[in-house]
């Protein structure tokens, strides 16, 4: 045992490809080029890297912090380090940031080689399929053949559990954080609500707001806004706010009143100043269309029958996103199909956002299921 | 027994108050009309009359329809009318447009004798306790010294239980549907989210649109999609939608693709095109306040020993919005204070929404405790 310790300093990689990437949709992305940090060195068997995968709004810093920006710290940093549950010292961690993304990957705010102009509304759906497919690319170039685990929360889970339907030999252990095999129609709601809101933005320009000089802020304010009310529980939101109010009564205005009000307006605010919100429609879609199930009539342990990997699948009792059911929908359809997987719902009173938290069981559980990861 | 009945044909009447209205804010109305309905008659004794209250979208128009409008249905109809269980053969029952509203009780479209223009966002911020003080005068008005009962659903069920706080005295019976005692964090996010919504609108000028010749569809559109998100239950949206696509696959568009998107927009757009964005404002503002607790240092106990009436309060398994555990608070809390009080808690799938729904286990319920009222 070592005290847990930071990665350090670290440098964003560039992976350019020349050759087009067929997507789900029919379309193809002529070229791009990947974002991706890497923690931890790949051993001589090439049998020890883990695969992160980031959820809506994270990307490929994982880990550690900019020796430029000391502030900006990995979005899994207590995850991934030595000592660390996800420990560098055994594995050889990577974080790249999913096509249409604004971290650095090619996207809606890349230029268009058809047009010399930024993609805009015209950069091609992506879908966790396809994410997947420029991962594996990925990996072909950082000559991994097969990743011993494969972990993402959230969104990121989807892309793991895909690994494993998409690449099965490619693939040792999925782990799945807060996921789930598919949104309910609750969760599509939501997004389309968050959508219609960047859409009906008149700084939206048809999402060519780029040319414009503008940014449909008003929309991606309130798309986040409404995020976040799905990423807290009730509970942690009642115990954190409740209904305190900033001037101690009611002043009868619309400006803040309770302190829920100024947490969701800082939280909106921020993220409208330095997330694209073509990437924000692009991210929204992904989640909605992923269904392993859907080609075979809906049942997912059909679906599931192509995976071969071990899994780990960690579900939060507060998560209202997607609840522990939703885990535990993807364990029946495994062990239906006789894989071994290890099921945990933590005890958590923090929502769906618990998978990015220091929780102490949490973390014992993931260091435990890592540890015994053979490389 | 007889087979249930329409009221008929309804005509909605109107009272001056020429009176100034002192609201809690503070602020006062000077002047102001009430449009309001009955159904049923007055008994000899003033002893039969039973006031409904309206929520979000709700106005006077309970039951029956209109003589040149037939398919303009009162939205609680399924309850009130001849052998219905708000039984007009037995009942004066009497709904009420609350001040502020957008169905021709005095709100922000209506002229403000001060300045000759509408109201717009200069009219004064209203409060439950206002909208009871305003039906209180019109009882006074109608020669109804006591209410048999006071019954609402979600925010009318708030405004049933003030009226056992502010009027003791002067009600007999409370029936609480859907409601509850005041908002979570969670439930004033919802509304915070829908009112930026509207307030980021370029067509809200300020709340002076009327004069712009505009309104704020997009805001108003967008608050609407996402309280019908929170009116259904999960299981409700998966029965009902699923993740059903248009067109049987996903077609790569921002269009519909989803049912779910379908309903959500045309609900959205529907109401955008009747209702008032400043009452939107103004009502979620009145939600958000409620807080019968406030005062007596969060205790609700402490605040309902003022209530002397008999409760019926009911609450139905799926509602999320306002949850069975909001009415359960209700009840102990009159339970402490030993009050008269019966709770059911009927299941149901259809969410927040079960309160306007024709549930035969609720319908039969109410129309018991109806039953036994004597008046």
């Amino acid at each position: 045992m070592i005290q847990p310790q930071s990665v350090g300093a670290v440098v964003p990689q560039r992976a350019h490809f020349a050759e087009p990437l067929p997507l789900r949709s029919g379309d193809a992305l002529p070229e791009y080029e990947l974002l991706y940090e890497t923690y931890g060195e790949l051993n001589a068997a090439r049998s020890n890297a883990v695969l992160v995968c980031h959820a809506l709004s994270g990307s490929h810093h994982v880990a550690g912090h900019y020796a430029d920006d000391p502030g900006n710290i990995g979005w899994w940093d207590n995850l991934v380090g030595p000592g660390k549950p996800l420990d560098t010292r055994k594995f050889f961690v990577i974080g790249v940031n999913n096509l249409g993304g604004c971290h650095g990957t090619t996207g809606p705010a890349s230029i268009n080689p058809a047009s010399g102009k930024p993609w805009g509304a015209d950069f091609p759906f992506v879908t966790v399929e396809d994410w997947v497919a420029a991962q594996a690319r990925l990996a072909d170039r950082l000559g991994i053949e097969r990743f011993a685990a494969v972990v993402g929360g959230s969104l990121g889970g989807m892309q793991a559990l895909s690994w494993t339907l998409q690449y099965p030999e490619r693939i040792g252990h999925a782990v799945l954080v807060a996921s789930a095999p598919r949104l309910t129609a609750q969760n599509i709601a939501f997004n389309e609500v968050a959508r219609q809101a960047i859409l009906s933005d008149p700084d939206f320009h048809g999402g060519h707001y780029y040319e414009h000089g503008v940014v449909p802020a008003r929309g991606l304010k309130l798309a986040r806004m409404l995020g976040h009310i799905t990423y807290l529980s009730d509970d942690a939101m009642a115990d954190k706010f409740g209904r305190t109010l900033r001037h101690g009564k009611a002043v009868y205005s619309y400006d803040v009143e309770f302190e829920i009000e100024s947490y969701l307006r800082y939280q909106g605010d921020k993220f409208a100043g330095f997330f694209d919100a073509n990437t924000y429609l692009l991210t929204t879609k992904a989640l909605d269309y992923f269904d392993p199930a859907f080609e075979h009539g809906g049942i997912l342990r059909a679906a599931l029958a192509r995976a071969s990997a071990d899994f780990l699948v960690v579900s939060f009792s507060t998560d209202w996103r997607f609840s522990p059911a939703r885990s535990r929908e993807i364990v029946y359809s495994l062990l239906h199909n006789r894989r071994n997987v290890s099921y945990a719902e933590i005890e958590s009173d923090a929502g769906h956002d618990s998978f990015l938290l220091d929780d102490a069981h949490y973390h014992e559980l993931l260091a435990a299921y890592f540890d015994r990861i053979e490389v």
